[in-house]
């Protein structure tokens, strides 16, 4: 089974045992539980279109391990040409889905972790690389979706790990055994994790050596003992428990979810540890999975403005302005920043390297670059696209209104653009943007795309650091003939 | 009662026989139901902080048609000091509300009808103006809201009214009686209109003399038959319903509400039509309602932006952030914007002059410039309070889970962020902040500060209308000493 | 003589005895120097103006001091109508000159004087306002421009004045007699130096107790013994030298000027010193003189923009585009920017209030948040004038190439746009923009935008602290139902 | 002579006859003119950096025509790995001059011929593709500098080219004979004409089949009989006039220029002739080079920056404030939109694919995104250096006064800034930030980043064109359900 059907995926999600908590309540079916079905769906999507043969260049690859032929989402990149693909893999994405599909944060907690060990096992002779390659093995072949897990809930932000009240507050462990480890903590904003069938544990930031016991890296089954998962609310998520729900929902089939995971003493095997106290690298895995991670916003963020692009487009076309000069021109901005972030995408991979363990990084400073564009340009791309929809998409009535016998007939007569579009299909291009902006898809395009992989001041810590400003300097100094 | 208390208004509501409909359902208890409440506690706030002696000046004036006390949300503007105490009252209303609080357009409506009523009257010897001082005299008596209509579904945007496939899609006169008229059509994102007395209706736009029977203005009772109010949805709405909702709302009390008002062959009697075919002043009111309104959104707007600042302060004081400098910075920038919109308000108003009918209306160029920058200012206003927020805001867990035995404990014990603040009161804080950003009240602040009262492009087409550029070519062909 | 011509204002000049210095030469002839001419031409203009019927109301008004008509340059404002005046004056010399025209430096500083001078006696029991009071009326007799002297070298901005290695760099007191002080230090970017006949001397900052020598004021003729004028350059600044120059100036008769003014052991007498070591009082010198400045920025440049607005329109229809889309689009947003900085600058005056010595000062937040976009909007505004204009202005060959016999007629014939408009004509537009975009006026138009009157930072750290973060907390707590 | 030493190519100009003008006067020696030299420097260092070991891969390459190593200005691209080798080495030449170093032009134009003259010839059956490869053996064997020629003067906009008044507005074959044609016309904003040994004519846009004789392409040596060039003025050029000239020009060794350049019935040979009149490829040749040349911005501006961004830094430090935090960001603001334009470079580059005659061009969407992008932060970038620079840069005493014996010690003493830093280098490097944001340098960094290789419309349309709105649509539809 190295590249799962859509069916098969879902099938081994209903075999999996997760505590999942949302609204009060335990959740017992997950996988048809209308609230997070549609994410389960983008999931799904990215093992369908491995199957069809105009995607495979681009969903498929050889694995770095095995040879095999893989799911791109599993794979350990050999090339600037992979970490290319992986652009161009996750813009299609997001055009299908118009969604957050979840499962990159495993792929690129992967490559990260991959360099890190074989790093570390030089300096300090450990096995982690070994370790953590039989994991990728496991997680090729059964062509797993993995939750990349690193960001704690931090407590005090001005207190370090070790000095919060509740030392919790950032993963840590709280046992020591010979054949592993026990942790406590909890990890937030969890994307996918009830899509997952493995989580993948990191520490969430540069550790110091007093915080020994937070640099712990490892990865379990979603459904070990001791994790529970309580969902995040997200703007406009109950809609989908509406009945017949269809045309408010602005995107029926996709959507993203997160999580807060509680790890409330969870036993972690020694075989699947891949860090474990050796405090300075957790900032390098920290660095190489952020790098990753902003690279793959510059694809499947991309995707996603395709689709709000188009629909915006298809706004003003029922509006009957779509010649209107300002409007054109607001879709060309669109399209202009859109791409600005695409050509960030595609050139931090391009300008990617080997590292030593062998695997291809991005460029870090241009990946960076790209990141602090996408917590900028979605939203003046939102911004555009709520000018040209109109006031409607947030004052039109609802569905049921719609579908109303008595005032159904109202709504359609004085909804209608032009003549030759239905009423519906403009209500439904009004509510996908609607969705965009303001509902369960903008929780997607525009919160997680300021605070996802970082938030910005994060990335203009690293631009600093990878600037070499001391260069630019020189070259100043030497146009501006100074010795010193 | 020349002022109601809130209790009074409330109770005045209640007699109205509103026909109004949302989610495929008549809505029997209009002032109860948890949908609409917030948006009337919202509009209940105006005439109770009339009654608060710190807010009198603010609040309350002498009436220009009698001289008697009133709200000064009925008030025909008699001095620039009249306007800026007008926008100051609006900024404090937002600040209490942190909502629309929906008043603000039947006072704009006066205004534009006052000062347009009576130039029609001196060209056409009508009687408009007598008619429509005796509607402001039971208004500013009766204390009432009044919901200024104007803009029609428009349709295909790309032709006229009267080239319209269908003729209703601009409110229109269908027909001429002795005693009145009877129109049918609609008007869409009516807001208030569920918490309004009367509906004062104004053509959407400046027409053509074939146009005639779309130039039409006048006021009716809201449960005149005839009218028919289906409520726009908006994201979030359906929260208020959950049961014992409070911290996941956001914003628990106010709120606002925009409806689709259908006029389905509505008498109009003659004492209560204000414009009827003069087809070449329906552009004089239109623009002047709107630029009375674009001077609105430098105020009500700056206040609700003031909560936002101060929510997104204390999003990072909980976090323990407050003295970061990027944190600082951002903070500066949300308040130097939301204050340059102040200023826009300000100085439209203080600017302002008197028409020929002798009220007072803003200066026209900069009321435009004014709501120019509230079609972007906001929206970085918001994008800088998520960046402040963190992305918690998008993925926290629902209060059914705060408040859970099971689950509840963990969501304390992880989402806790300073020692000395509550999770509680750090949940509350960043749904309110979600509630701006994305939620209902995001429909206010993000949507209707982009289309209320006239789409981007409206206001700049009367910038280069008032810019007098040839004024600035004569400048600049003197400096440069050309003569021809 | 209460108000001089423009004739007697340059030959009082004349009178005067100062030690200029340029391109390293002492100027024997300040006035007809064709470097520094230019600059003397636009502050003759506030006198020429005031003699005009058309600008009375602006130009002139009342002495708050001895009731006689004056110019508005030397007024202490009596009124938030004052103040408004005082842009409104600002915006039309901006409008006639096009360039910085000097003597709102003076103007503000006046008025920072006079109240803190009355704070600091009804303090101390000094005398300080008394004497500038009879400081004053021999300013407004005589119609003196004055020249405020503020900003200090400042060496190492990481040390305060006291720690310098070299303690001159800030100005300070070296020597103490009975009859005054002997000064030493300098004053850069000192504007409209070699035009005025006084210097008022204020501290650069707010002082800690142990610089008392440096907080120090005071007035004193500009060729007083010991005072050094070494004129700065400007970019294009020997265009002005060439022969005939003319078309390639830009602006043939006006610009601006600044010095770096050397104060080498000048003596003060006692009668002319408004601050002596009251420490406590330089920030607060510093903070009005800022502000009144910083509104000052939104009337003069608001009038340059004005001419470069008319230059770019007369660019565009000299090359046959003015009716094409996006031209009328940038246009109107250059209109829009610059009537937002009027809008501050309006607002920031009509929400002025009275200090305690009688004079009105401008809204301290507001004026801030009208300079802090005054570091923006021009540079946006020049952009879209470039982006206007075309390469042409930067690539037109010179003017003595277009009246060359050889070459002339080619420039003639092949720069030539629409067929109405003269090859000359259009160079000229070209030439003018070209000036205010790279050439002399930029200098005032873009970088003094940004550092006259305090530098960006400046300006947020005073928004920040008039922005009333707490009230905004409490407005956020109020709305989300916090307790604590 | 495959590869030229700089003295070689310096003595190759000297052999050219050319007819330049400058200030109304011929210019006899062009070589050593002060004001030409600079920019003649710049085109030195392409052949100086092609000697050094350490920039042979970025600044050689292997001929595509003969195999040999070639200089990469003559590169005809073999790959996509060419393409982003171009990038980089503009890049490393922005560094080294801070300038615009004029030799892309010609190699834009050599790759845009290249592949359409192909094209024609396999439409039509004309030979202009092998007399093109002649042409360009030519080159790449001695090592020219080739200007290529687009911009046409176009008088008035608004109509084409055979509608012209004067129809020389347009370049144009006045006779044709039969061993070549005649041609009259001119083309503006010639870069580096002056140092360049070719020039390569081409249209300036689309040509429909009655502007037949306007559809030419040629090359023709520069100093060929009729060709008349007019050097155009820059801000700050007489600078390099000045005696002994040398921390006043911020940038004392190199530059770039600009000229009109008059074809006054020039006679071109049959085998120089690689467009004739076949219209519909006019546009073709247009879109390519341009594409080519918006690729090119996404080089040589982000070396331009990297300097800029390096002074704005030592100014800083200088100062004393390089740790403070607003300055930090406003460096790394700088740094990312420096790298974003970078990134668009480097994307086009990497995702270029070959033509049908077989070299590479660059994706044209993200070119023309590069380009637009370049329009626009170039100007920011600016912004921010000006602000961290301060105000000195505009006010500082000239180089004269600074040696002057008189006053040269007071700016020596007051216009140190840290104590370890001299006088002499803060000014050098404020005068490095105003020869790049006012200067001379400011002309190739601003005006010409906004319109060379077409002004930012230019670019729109293309975005418009390459974008794929209906694509976009089809994703939103699927998205929401829409079938029609």
């Amino acid at each position: 089974m190295p590249l799962m059907t859509g069916i098969q995926y879902e099938e081994s999600l209903r075999k999996l045992n997760l505590q999942v908590y949302m609204f009060g309540e335990k959740v017992e079916n997950v996988v048809d539980n209308p609230i997070l079905r549609p994410s389960m769906n983008s999931v799904k999507m990215t093992y369908e279109l491995a199957h069809k043969p105009e995607y495979e260049d681009l969903m498929t690859t050889a694995s770095q391990i095995t040879g095999k032929k893989i799911n791109r989402f599993t794979n350990i990149h050999k090339s600037t040409e992979d970490l290319v693909k992986k652009v161009k893999m996750q813009r299609l994405l997001g055009q299908q889905t118009a969604s957050c599909f979840q499962r990159c944060v495993g792929m690129d907690a992967f490559n990260a972790e991959y360099s890190t060990t074989y790093e570390i096992d030089q300096k300090h002779g450990t096995e982690y690389h070994k370790r953590f390659k039989e994991f990728m093995k496991m997680v090729e072949e059964k062509d797993y979706t993995v939750d990349g897990a690193m960001t704690d809930p931090k407590g005090d932000r001005s207190l370090q790990p070790s000095k919060q009240v509740d030392p919790d507050l950032y993963l840590r462990v709280v046992e020591r055994r010979e054949d592993g480890v026990v942790v406590r903590g909890a990890k937030v904003h969890q994307t996918g994790i009830t899509n997952s069938h493995e989580v993948l544990v990191m520490p969430t930031q540069a550790m110091k050596p007093e915080d020994k016991d937070y640099a712990i890296s490892f990865a379990v089954p979603t459904d070990t003992e001791g994790i529970i998962i309580i969902v995040g609310r997200q703007s406009c998520d109950t809609r989908k428990l509406e009945e017949n729900a269809d045309m408010d929902l602005g995107n029926r089939e996709f959507g993203g979810m997160e999580a807060l995971v509680v790890f409330d003493n969870v036993f972690v095997p020694n075989e699947r540890i891949f860090l474990n106290g050796e405090t300075e690298f957790a900032g390098m895995l920290v660095e190489r999975f952020a790098g990753y991670h902003r690279q793959s916003y510059g694809g499947c963020k991309v995707g996603v403005g395709d689709v709000l692009i188009g629909a915006a487009a298809l706004a003003a076309e029922y509006n009957g302005v779509e010649k209107v000069s300002h409007i054109k021109d607001k879709l060309i901005e669109m399209t202009h920043l859109n791409e600005t972030l695409y050509a960030c995408g595609i050139a931090c991979s391009s300008e990617g390297h080997p590292t030593e363990s062998g695997n291809y990084i991005i460029d870090l400073l241009l990946a960076n670059v790209c990141k602090q564009n996408v917590t900028r340009f979605p939203y003046e791309i939102v911004r555009l696209a709520e000018d040209i929809a109109g006031g409607l998409m947030v004052t039109a009535p609802s569905e049921l209104d719609f579908k109303n016998e008595e005032v159904g007939h109202y709504v359609e007569k004085y909804l209608r653009g032009i003549e030759s579009v239905s009423t519906e299909a403009r209500l439904r291009i009004l509510r996908l943007i609607e969705n965009l902006s303001l509902g369960t898809a903008a929780v997607g395009y525009r919160t997680e795309s300021m605070h996802g992989a970082g938030s910005p001041q994060a990335q203009r810590i690293m631009i600093a650091r990878q600037g070499n400003i001391e260069h630019k300097k020189e070259l100043a100094k030497n146009i501006a003939n100074i010795e010193e």
